[in-house]
């Protein structure tokens, strides 16, 4: 295995095509495709050893299948959009290629990301004898990775998780969303979930905030939303009571966010325009800066993590995992901030495990399915060194306070 | 002199037209036009005597040519955008009818308006023995003649003049404009001016505020924008030394302005979409529910009036002349709100004198120039009773503070 095929050139893409192209001893052959192959020599000429650049179009299968046999790749990394993650499993099944994504498929035309599109491709994956690796970003990706290690090696049981996401940098536009804008914001309009006792409990968008207080950041204020690591985390974590899903977002975000929604700028559904269909939330895209543009200048830092609290050998234990990133540190090596880094980096630490056969089997799997150890010492040389505390009981007082 | 054409059938232009419904004893035809005629069919239906209806596209002086030929009007009272005035204006000329109009032009590629355009037409107009009447809605329009009802019968010297207008009404939307979006919205964030000791002053949008007590409603903040009146008020207003404008924004409504800037939301320039330009600030206005459609349970009043500060006999002597106006009450009437009442109602005022032989002369005016009190009589008989009061020196302290 030596042949890696990466479609999708934007902010986190770039980030996993540039950091294929440092690691040649396991990726003899890089390949970088998208809709616009001027957006992959862009980035091939940013990267420190050369990578073949192609066009596709990730929307037809039937394309991407003819790129697949030309280029021949042992792995496929999906960095495009999520819409097109059925089209792309569907030609990795068609030519028996190995998968990898960091998003689930959402439709276009609903804000409902959810695994029950692509986990059905398990049995065909493993017909073909193929691997479909899912959500193999920051998070979902190493966030259930850290689920999947504490599982094995820190807890007896976990009861509660909680995944704190916090960005504390700073980008200097008035607004501007750190990964596409239509995925973000159509993760944060829709309604907010959590699950407990067994079942997921829906709350209006944005209700439910509290103080966490983030590692090398502080105390930040978060809002309870729905990630999609919830739904496959709660079939793999044993003995699991409740968890929740917390995020940061600034005042001028939130202000931003209501009028967006009140004016109808975060509609999926076309609105004509002089007899042309167009379709609000994506219009809002083409205004707002790009974030493979926000990397420039961009200060401050990511800080997420996950908060355990569990039973071992029969006492109650808190643990805090996390990862900080610096904004302007990503961009020195790589030319990204650290949002776009955070996804962009994991995928290429998960195809080294494959590349070395740590990681394998075939069906479609989450990444808190495979072995977490050696993922987690290889992410830390790979820019992104993590770090682990006991919590005491009074720490993170806030968060425990909020009774879901 | 019997036949009135009225371009335009939004929320102002569909009020004009059922006044002039009401008034069949001068206005014996009445046949209104517009790009849609759905929409000129909707307003006749409402009216409460027969009117006739037309299609036509006003951007094309060739079709209102030959809708004037057709219809042989009297007086055209131009209704539609403010970017139409100039080919509106042409077909007059051509055809040798009276002009009306309630905004002046504007070019569609830059929000700055002006008379600029228009008053050139002056000596065209002459020279084919028509009268061009600019500016007779509520403000300009009805603003304008209060000034120059107060330099004939109240004043010997009018030193200041500061225009106020509030609309404390409650559509019970999020977020609406209560006449065309794109206009609106082009008004309120360009920079704004006023006018002291003979020249132009510019300051950024929105940065000078103040309180102002308005009748029948109460102190209200306002912010000091540029409004149109204040270019022709200067010329035909003898010894003023300052004009300014003012008008009331809530904070929820600055809110929304700040992030509709902030995104891009406000600018006319054309923003590439799929191969297709879309103009967002266009694009906002097919978002926003169109101002005809506030009218229904609209509640609250708007009060727009002038303050005078100048000399009679010798003494200062300062007067408020204003205008109260219910937006239930408008419904009531002609199922249409407020704003859209004071700017529709005024125009047919002046047909009225233009009709009736006390408004004449040839060439392009502003309606301060011509006789002032007749119209207010009038206008007070058409639904919009206006009230002076003396104020003491201690009134409106708020604003006679503010030193610009």
């Amino acid at each position: 295995m030596d042949t890696l095929l990466i479609i999708g050139a934007g902010a986190a893409g770039s980030v996993t095509a540039k950091k294929a192209a440092m690691n040649r001893d396991v990726f003899k052959n890089v390949h970088l495709a998208s809709r616009r192959i001027s957006s992959c020599d862009a980035v091939a000429a940013q990267c420190v050893t050369p990578i073949k650049t192609h066009q596709v179009d990730a929307d037809i299968t039937e394309a991407v299948i003819q790129l697949i046999e030309q280029v021949k790749p042992d792995l496929l990394i999906n960095m495009a959009l999520p819409y097109q993650d059925l089209t792309i499993m569907d030609a990795c099944l068609a030519t028996g290629v190995h998968y990898m994504d960091t998003a689930n498929y959402e439709p276009r035309e609903e804000a409902k990301f959810s695994y029950s599109w692509q986990w059905p491709y398990d049995p065909k994956f493993k017909e073909k004898g193929i691997l479909g690796i899912l959500g193999c970003g920051f998070d979902p990706g190493v966030s259930n990775i850290f689920c999947a290690y504490a599982q094995e090696y820190l807890f007896d049981e976990i009861h509660t998780i909680d995944i704190v996401d916090c960005n504390d940098g700073n980008h200097g536009k008035s607004f501007a969303t750190n990964f596409n804008p239509e995925i973000n914001l159509r993760e944060v309009t829709q309604r907010g979930k959590y699950w407990k006792d067994g079942q997921f409990i829906e709350i209006d968008p944005l209700t439910i905030s509290c103080m966490v207080d983030y590692p090398e950041v502080g105390p930040r204020k978060s809002y309870l939303i729905y990630h999609e690591e919830e739904e496959s985390l709660v079939r793999n974590i044993k003995g699991l009571k409740q968890i929740r899903f917390w995020m940061t977002f600034g005042d001028n975000y939130i202000k931003h966010l209501d009028v967006l929604q009140s004016v109808g700028m975060t509609r999926i559904d076309p609105v004509m325009y002089k007899g042309f269909p167009v379709i609000p939330m994506e219009f809002l895209k083409e205004l707002l800066p790009p974030p493979s543009s926000l990397g420039e200048n961009y200060t401050g830092r990511t800080s997420i993590g996950v908060i355990f609290d569990g039973i071992k050998d029969g006492k109650q234990k808190r643990v805090f995992i996390y990862q900080v990133c610096d904004h302007a540190v990503c961009y020195k090596e790589v030319q990204a901030q650290a949002v776009s880094y955070t996804t962009g980096v994991p995928p290429i630490v998960g195809a080294k495990m494959l590349f070395t056969g740590i990681w394998g089997g075939t069906g479609v799997v989450n990444v808190e399915q495979l072995p977490s150890k050696p993922f987690l010492e290889e992410l830390a040389k790979q820019g992104l060194p993590w770090h682990m505390k006991e919590l005491a009981l009074t720490d993170q007082a806030d968060l425990f306070a909020v009774k879901t």
